[in-house]
């Protein structure tokens, strides 16, 4: 038996592009011995569609692209695709697997469990299957599952979810194999809790296990592909490109014939990998192909820039300086240099005159009152300003450089540096965003000039500025925010870990105060488990105060 | 039987604030001789609370919280109180009502429906409960429901969301009455609705429902208030204000005793009484007094100076003027007559000479090539920094004063006129903000200068420039935007009630450029059924194709 994984990256809601990608790669395996072909889930929509889905329009349409695929793979042999469903006479909709053959849908799956937790929100959207099923091919029983169907093992997880259990209800169906349509969002760390995941489930229940997952970035989301298959003592015996889209041909009966193409990554380079797709497909899939990021000497622009190169390539990227009384000689040669190694285009745009400017109209309101930060926000939103000009000018995007650390405590301007299509490394702390420079530099060319990496950040807009006047060191403020982000600690679980009182509460206080920013910041790739974006849901008007004793 | 309804206004996660007003409010009750108050739903920590509930912590703060009710009300009489609660021993989370009596928790009661839909994200967080209980007091059964409990009854509604009828339970138990604590989200055309359909259950099961809501703004939302209790016919025998806090006194036996507070409002009045909430809660809970302004001449921002000097006193109102060489004479003395006839303090800046300042450092990058929309836009971030500048240095929030069609199809400059803490009108459709406008100034004094209603509306960021040049008039447009934004309507379904396809598909493809924008908005304040913002969740990077037959 081969089965053939078609690692797709779909555009959402581009219905004819993703079926015509599901009907080219079929091809290509069917011609290379495949007995049936599987998408990742939702290959035809797209996932995530969010609330296009609301659309009843669009979701008839997803049935038409099925029915197109049925056509065009008719002679070629079964297809089991994913795309949203509608309950006959009814406007229930299900998250479904179409088996398709011979130019007809035979059957259709539906998901089972609906994750509605972090950026997931399919109670939204779908309805739950009763649970699920299986078809014969060539006298084998093919256990059907959707992503999170998979994702509910209460010997693997310290705890489930849900009550429901979809591989062991196909176990007690006597399945003789497994395959799950997925669109699994790349986050560090997990795609080898995910094969150890699909190994235990094997080991289990003794049977192979197939895993076909989505590639691309859609927005925020990465899909890291990397499906792979799995026998039934756990071992992987097939296994997809990373990051990228693949056709791989899974043969069960001699694993041998099997391509194992994706290796393990150290965790700079694959949170590398991730932002360059993410940021590939974020600027080609809004139809740009060029960015414009301003170059202020700093790590995190100098990061962004080299990041950009690398996936969209040196002639599309242009790095703008911008200049102020208050930049050092040093971060102006720093970005020149930095421009060199990345071979990038740049443009130098002194704003001594706009503030001037600003501060001459000002004058009469200001009269009277000291110089705060008032005056360094005008002076980052006149780079805002700036970059946003040239990228309505020029037809290029706005990449925003603010790293997860800035972002968490509001160390940015709205409006300002906040300014962009995209923010690349938003959801990368500061500590990271230097451990992938030192990375990046030791892995072949020098791209970030070392004294971009050694010297103390500042955000240069007063004088003598440096980050740690203003915040914790970055060592301690990543665990911080690790800690109160991600894990969801509260002041006092953080200050039982031996942080100064002080300083989190300090931490936690920014953090509440830069809601109103985030709300309002561009979109960023998700790298971590947890991401500032649409998985982060916060209030803006709170305030946290407790009932103490008396 | 006297029932006392606790109609407050949490802020979210202010436990002790909210906990305070509850204990006051339940004061005032049983000294009026109520025999048993209830609160509205999740009113110790606030509606909505969001991510706030992943701090379990806080969960267990709100626990706390209750004892300290629980304490304080315990010799006044019984109390059912909205809090989280979490189940023993595990990390499940209910939405419940503690049934309070001399000092203990007596009961839990647990929501069976959980609303995942629109803004409401209950999946995420919550467990269902199994189904609805009830508790006796005087020898009286009282079923408990909460929210979404009383909306899923299948005569009233053509299709029922959930499978279970917690009313219809509850009716089966043999209850006396029921009671609701509700956060139950302000939409225009909302409120009758919602009686109706508590009168319809009240009728159909021949039990008395009383209904506790929130009053206040949180956020987006907006809470009307407008407790109420019906008898077993159906009728209103009790109301409790519109737009605030009350406490309301039920007498189930004499309903002579009564109070009916909110009388019904007309739908422009409702509307500005909603969207006066939300902006004083969204300032106040943020912790401002005073907001500011840009006054263009135009009907948007003198609906929106209007709203805020009602909101929060002309005082604590400032408009700047920022005429560029696109301004006209006429738009600076509208602005002016209309900040004389509201009272408020005006600062004026012309911006020429910073838009000399940025022609001049653009130059050199932009030489050779046309003016476009680039330079409208440096003029709307002009501006947009200006008023920011404002805000910093004076401690005011800024009010960013789009209206919903020109968000809907991108009609604004993001980080220029979209800048803002809070975008007060956003939900509120072009031809609605005129309707609001005339209303307004028909009753009393006439606020809005005429000529501001009267002259055809543009953003004077070119010579001559008319909204109609871009986009269809807004008596169209509106329609377009009501069928694509708040029914979901495709092309074709629009193009069906008689609109032309050329324009529909302008508009449509308007909409979804403008995802960008939108995604970086401030926060709006919803009075639709369906508001950009939390409850409109859209891909960014996403192509709509078509599978076409040959």
């Amino acid at each position: 038996m081969r089965v053939g994984l078609l690692q797709i990256n779909p555009t959402v809601c581009d219905l004819r592009g993703n079926a015509f990608r599901i009907v080219q790669s079929a091809e290509k395996a069917f011609n290379d011995g495949a007995h049936f072909c599987l998408t990742p889930e939702l290959a035809v929509i797209g996932y995530p569609p969010a609330d296009l889905l609301y659309y009843r329009k669009t979701v008839e349409q997803c049935l038409e692209a099925v029915k197109w695929i049925a056509e065009k793979t008719a002679g070629m042999g079964p297809v089991l695709i994913g795309s949203p469903s509608i309950k006959t006479g009814s406007d229930i909709l299900f998250n479904s697997a179409f088996l398709l053959n011979q130019g007809r849908i035979v059957k259709i799956f539906n998901k089972t469990l609906l994750p509605n937790y972090d950026i997931f929100d399919e109670e939204r959207y779908f309805s739950p299957s009763e649970g699920p099923g299986f078809f014969e091919i060539s006298g084998q029983k093919v256990g059907v599952t959707i992503c999170e169907d998979v994702w509910n093992d209460n010997d693997f997880w310290e705890k489930s979810k849900y009550s429901s259990d979809p591989v062991k209800a196909l176990a007690d169906m006597d399945v003789d194999f497994i395959v799950n349509l997925s669109a699994s969002p790349f986050s560090e760390a997990k795609h080898k809790l995910r094969l150890s995941m699909l190994s235990s489930l094997a080991t289990k229940y003794r049977l192979p296990v197939i895993f076909c997952n989505q590639a691309g970035g859609n927005d925020e989301l990465i899909f890291d592909g990397r499906s792979a298959a799995l026998d039934s003592t756990g071992q992987v015996i097939a296994a997809a490109e990373a990051f990228k889209e693949d056709v791989l041909l899974v043969d069960l009966d001699d694993p041998k014939k099997n391509i194992i193409s994706c290796s393990d990554f150290g965790l700079e380079k694959e949170i590398w990998e991730a932002l360059a797709l993410g940021l590939t497909d974020y600027v080609r899939k809004n139809g740009f192909n060029k960015v414009v990021l301003g170059l202020s000497g700093g790590i995190d622009s100098a990061l962004v820039a080299a990041l950009a190169v690398y996936a969209l390539g040196a002639e599309n990227v242009t790095g703008v300086l911008m200049p102020s009384p208050f930049s050092s000689q040093g971060s102006i040669d720093d970005s020149l240099k930095l421009s060199r190694n990345l071979e990038i285009e740049t443009i130098t745009i002194a704003i001594d005159e706009l503030m001037n400017s600003f501060d001459a109209a000002l004058s009469p309101v200001f009269s009277g009152m000291s110089r705060d930060v008032t005056e360094e926000n005008i002076q980052s939103r006149i780079r805002g300003n700036l970059l946003m000009a040239i990228s309505n000018k020029l037809g290029s995007m706005v990449l925003a450089t603010g790293n997860k650390s800035e972002i968490a405590v509001g160390y940015s301007t709205i409006y300002g540096d906040m300014s962009g299509g995209l923010a690349p490394i938003s959801d990368v702390p500061k500590t990271m965003v230097y451990a992938i420079s030192k990375w990046l530099n030791s892995n072949g060319k020098v791209l970030i000039p070392e004294r971009i990496i050694s010297k103390a950040p500042s955000a240069e807009l007063s004088p003598g500025q440096k980050d740690q006047d203003t915040l914790p060191e970055y060592e301690i403020l990543d665990q911080i925010l690790h800690l109160h982000v991600q894990c969801s600690a509260s002041e006092d679980e953080i200050c039982a870990q031996g942080f100064s009182r002080q300083v989190v509460r300090q931490v936690l206080s920014m953090v509440k105060k830069a809601e109103f920013k985030r709300r309002q910041s561009p979109p960023g790739i998700k790298v971590s488990d947890r991401a500032f974006g649409t998985g982060w849901r916060m209030p803006l008007a709170s305030k946290c105060s407790i009932v103490t004793k008396k």
